[in-house]
């Protein structure tokens, strides 16, 4: 596997070349756009190549986590009761004009307002336990108790998150959240500062792969259909607007982050965890998604 | 005259129970349906009938004033980077999804975003200056020295304007707006709540119909292409949705707000004020815009 | 005026250079772009400077007789069930996905879908019928028995309307014609490629000048209420995506085609035609439009 | 399995009454919505339940066959020119009023516009020659050589399918298609009124899952990468605006059809065909979908 994953990693390398790495946080535009790392994680064996212990922030990689959390919390009826599981297009079509209201139907929980309206959901008496309460479940996950916050892009994205905010107020205009915005949007950016390495995002992957089991402990985290339901999604709209290439090409449930991660989900096998942040036009990493193509073709993780 | 706006709000009278009154910000539902009014400002004359001198709030009726204030303090270029003149519905599709980055081009003045937006344009050293500078030129417009703030609806809007806070943290994420979203959208509140009867609305159509020249002292309070710019933009999207609806039936250049104020331009000729708030589907006062169109019939206002 | 016109056409020349024909129907694409010609007509007298006599197709400009004559033959009702009168941009957002009900209140008449619903309200046994007499309609409108169709054009969009042929199934479908659409096209094809000059176009808009008064037999054509209708439609959307910037710079009902051609109407004084095929990038002629700015400046034609 | 599939069309039965049979042709209104079947293809072994002999027409079922076929024809280039794979929403957003050009990439192969698309790459002289090689091509995949055309549904389908004529122009004036349309979608008719039973479709899914392998002769009838593009791409949108609810709920790649029928593939192992043709709002078969999910709880047939 290690062999594999080397030569994986040599032949994407130049994959790194074709995108480039996220600029809209300015924190994130000074990530090294040849950094490529690739950890998987097989029934309590770690292999990994490259940059594979490299830290880089989760981003939009934390969304499956804040999914999890709040099923865990709250359970399915809440959850979809805020989000749904579509990924035909457009939330809301006009905002100010047609005054359509807003329904969690049409809101996706792999995108910015379907996590910040899961957030609201989950346990805490502030804002700041339920931050804590997911850092917690994250570590747990990733067995890494270590996991902790990149201030100088949470602040980052503090500072310029206006859209996130713009989407906060839209939920809350909707009466789907009621709480204070600059509470939520608060934890949605620490949340997407949480720092990682591929062998994090690997491990978290293996929880999913065996659908709530931790791979060392053989402890039940959360309930089968929650995996379930995260899998699924991941498949339909984890990769954004390229879940369908992605599908045809690796195969697999996954969930990519400006940052630069992926993390890859083998149900029933393995996780994966990928860290390249020169992005594609998608919003993807591009040698990242390469790699798992190839591995694909080397080891036939595809589900379909 | 006078009999012939009696004739009207008789004709007409029916129709205020053909709509229900704004019900989104609660101050607004406390409003009398049947309340009806009109008044005519035609050379220095003044012809009222029924309601005419209740107060209601501008809503958003004080658009027109937000653009000429705008265009007065900054010129035309400034006023066209920030928002276009089209009608051609949605300013931005998707919000989130993909990004597309939103331009002043999509933004109309004559909708929210575009009234906050030309809020930031307007002189004034604090926003709490520039609401004042507002309030002093819709006063002079309006002839009325003693014009203010409905305190009510204002806290009212103040407490439930999400939707509001939401347009224009998107403005500020696409560098639109630079300001603290707070301080612009608590004087936009305010504006919206400035109280007028349809005596004052009358007037300020009648030196929007003289383009610029006050009907009493005769004095120019803005060059006639801004109140061309002006009319032209309310007939093409005063009306909301039933702009092309009220171009075909009345014919002139109108704003309507949820308070139940239509403030109606007859270019060259008179001024009309109108109140009546039950609304009809699209947002307009129901028996407003048929008194219009009836007013059409007799004294031939349509400008096409 | 014959010196005014001449100012203008050689102030206004230059723009001849900022746009570029049509080329999407290929005959079109041999029109030469420096061609620029206007026609004033004024209670009978006609003043004319440039290519004013030179022929081309009506294109869009047929639109406004199309809506004329249906108003004509079948009244406002059975227009208004067919077509609305909105700007606001989509009709339909998705076709063959969402399968939402396509209803005339979508549909607006100065687009292709909406004029090739209208002609199906025009009287007559057969297509052919229906056309002759929007061909003899449009002649006595501008005054000239010897408008004709010019073939090559006929048929060059007769072989590449294919959009149309989609967008009158696509009626059809929704029950808003029931006619074979190769007929109905068949027409809308000759339609727009009726040959004017800028004569003749400005002699049909001193009919809707004069809300349907002849101009020379003082005869009236169509009721006052019609003309009204159609001068408030052409306001809303007779320029495109162009509408709401005409509106401001020109201020008069005005309906342009992709052959070159701009017929303007100013309510209670002239008709104006225009020729100039080199098209901006609203599809509206360059040259055209700056004309008419310029005459608005020396005239005061807006009716804002 | 006898006793399994027999229990869960006991439990689902109700669901038949949750839904409606399809009107928008004529000859599908005639279905008996309390008909309803199953069948389970295992490895050369058929598991049959209810009314799984009831012939009915495959409608949107046969677009699996039309993509595969494309594939086998032309190559993985040629299809991806022309359509996409992603779920995101809508092919093209305004069709004659904003002329974006219309592109491949927006177009689903799970669409009756990429459905269309794709036979015009089937190889054939004619297009009667396409289409028998495509009823050629699924007799084949079904084993049964008996497959044929309902000629009622397929005359009505042709007399009522405007729409589907509307989008072959609409693919036609964008240079996607160079056919004539009324060839194409004479086929795209015939071809959605092929006739099968549970049995012809689970045994098709088995060829899917086994990803091109015969599971009688052993034969690879096509590439293994074709099976997985197919899988992928029914997974991302097969099941309509439903596919994201069916990821989660059953979790496997499946395709219905408005006459009732699903076929629902479980890689690597079994196909399955279900019949009830009483539709749910988003037009997949009501029971059918609730069987499905019932099989999973049993069988844990997810790939998730």
């Amino acid at each position: 596997m290690k062999d594999l994953l080397n030569k994986i990693l040599a032949d994407c390398k130049e994959y790194t070349k074709y995108g480039s790495v996220a600029t809209y946080i300015p924190e994130l535009a000074k990530a090294d756009p040849s950094s490529f790392g690739i950890t998987v994680y097989d029934d309590g064996k770690v292999t990994s190549a490259g940059d594979a212990k490299v830290k880089f922030t989760a981003q939009s990689v934390i969304k499956p986590m804040i999914l999890l959390l709040a099923l865990i919390d709250r359970g399915l009826a809440s959850v979809r009761s805020l989000v749904g599981v579509e990924a035909t297009g457009k939330p809301f079509d006009t905002f100010n004009y047609s005054d359509r209201a807003l329904s969690g139907e049409h809101i996706n929980p792999m995108v910015n307002a379907g996590a910040i309206a899961l957030l609201t959901l989950i346990k805490g008496a502030t804002y700041e336990e339920k931050f804590i309460r997911l850092l917690s479940f994250t570590r747990q996950l990733s067995g890494n108790p270590n996991l902790d916050v990149d201030e100088d892009v949470y602040l980052s994205e503090k500072k310029t998150g206006n859209k996130n905010r713009a989407l906060a107020y839209m939920l809350k205009a909707y009466g789907l959240i009621e709480c204070e915005v600059e509470e939520v949007v608060d934890i949605y950016f620490k949340a997407c500062s949480i720092r990682v390495t591929t062998v994090d995002l690997a491990r978290i992957a293996a929880v999913l792969s065996l659908h709530g089991i931790d791979p060392e402990t053989k402890n039940r985290l959360f309930p089968k259909e929650y995996g379930r339901y995260v899998n699924a999604t991941l498949t339909i709209c984890g990769m954004y607007d390229g879940s369908g290439e992605f599908a045809f090409r690796v195969g697999v449930p996954a969930k990519s982050g400006v940052g630069g991660g992926i993390m890859a989900v083998v149900p029933g096998r393995v996780g994966i965890g990928i860290y390249s942040p020169a992005l594609d036009a998608k919003g993807n990493s591009a040698a990242g998604v390469r790699a798992l193509e190839l591995l694909n073709r080397e080891l036939d993780i595809s589900v379909f």
